[in-house]
């Protein structure tokens, strides 16, 4: 059985706040727990916020904004994005310097640390993960993976779902090619994105609108290590772009 | 708290098994679980399998396998394909008739039944995870969910994660537009792919090669109902796409 545990209890986190310090004191870790961070308060506490009246609009950020969004949030889109991949309206889909490809290019004013403010994403959130990683262990003793995780809308599908843009003591990928079935054939769905699912499980015990950012995933027997950036997939392998 | 509960000792499953009743059997439901059911099991419980040998490959069929893949299997990916989406050597990404994109046209040849067969998708999976439902309750008396999930490779990331193609008594998408955040801005990524989330956190307690394809979610605060097909997008508003 595997549990998706709710950390309750977090103050509101601030620039500069020992994000790691404050789960470890908030819940009761185990070896070989997972603890599933909401990018939003990574962003937080590493100062990834900025003013949006700090932002001078350029021309392309005026014209793509129109009438419908502030042309200094867009700005920031842009300078987020290491490209964009779709624009309508003032709706921008946009590559990240990660690699990610998702809505804003990750930039969000909801959730911010005041009005007027906006949230980015972590510069590197493979080392915001290991850096949470290896603080929670010298706070409590305990080996824990970490996964960073942002809501995605994606392709073909209604609706955003969590994934893993940052991980540390977690494996990206469960390989099971070569793995035979029960009759002895290979197994066609052979390349699990697990990071991506636990994501995916600790958002059901979160709760959007209530403000939990952290949910331990405890009961995963898995071993293994790995980044985030290894989700990425190449343009030119992408079959299903 | 939520747990991912594997339900273990069911049989294989063949044409005609009340795959509801074994579910049943083994294991002990409560109100509000959600009972998260592989594709594989639904299919060959409604028989949704074929002979290979029993498939004539069309020319298009071979020449898409060439010397790669039986033509047989990519003729039996044809004939499930509403629409080709993308073809590479006998690779094929296609819409089903459901309106899913997804490999092969979720034909597979791993866990069949035995050698030399291929399963398919249901014919409509939200119509059998209604009757899933609808027996579960016969049988045991109390109210659950039920997911009917396969693992779709996506666009823009590696590997494979487990997505609801058909539901029951569970709400697809959670809406959130319109609901605040701590300041009183909008959230951003207010429509939630709850289906997909709770596919996705069950494949985590399945053990893809141990062969357990019924995972008990428990512990989701969720009302509501919906189908699968909610999940599906058109291309024009497919602005990910």
């Amino acid at each position: 059985v595997i549990q998706l545990i709710p950390v309750r209890g977090l103050p509101e986190i601030r620039e500069g706040d020992d994000l790691a310090g404050l789960i470890a004191a908030a819940t009761d870790l185990e070896d070989r727990d997972v603890v599933v961070v909401a990018q939003k308060v990574v962003s937080k506490s590493e100062g990834r916020v900025i003013r949006i009246d700090s932002l001078e609009p350029s021309e392309k950020a005026r014209e793509l904004a129109g009438d419908e969004r502030d042309p200094r949030e867009v700005e920031a889109v842009l300078r987020e994005a290491k490209q964009i991949v779709r624009e309508r309206g003032p709706l921008v889909i946009a590559q990240t310097r990660h690699g990610f490809i998702c809505a804003s290019a990750g930039v969000d004013h909801s959730n911010a640390p005041e009005p007027g403010m906006l949230v980015l994403l972590p510069d590197d959130p493979d080392a915001s993960a290991r850096r949470i990683r290896d603080r929670l262990q010298a706070a409590t003793g305990v080996d824990v993976g970490v996964v960073v995780t942002d809501s995605f809308g994606r392709p073909f599908r209604q609706g955003t779902t969590d994934v893993a843009i940052g991980i540390a003591g977690v494996t990206p990928i469960i390989d099971l090619r070569g793995t035979k079935d029960r009759i002895g054939y290979e197994l066609r769905s052979s390349r699990v994105a697990i990071a991506d699912e636990i994501a995916a499980a600790a958002d059901l015990a979160r709760g959007k609108a209530d403000g939990v950012p952290v949910v331990v995933v405890r009961g995963l027997q898995l071993a293994g290590d790995g980044t985030a950036q290894e989700l990425v997939i190449e343009p030119e392998l992408d079959l299903f772009r």
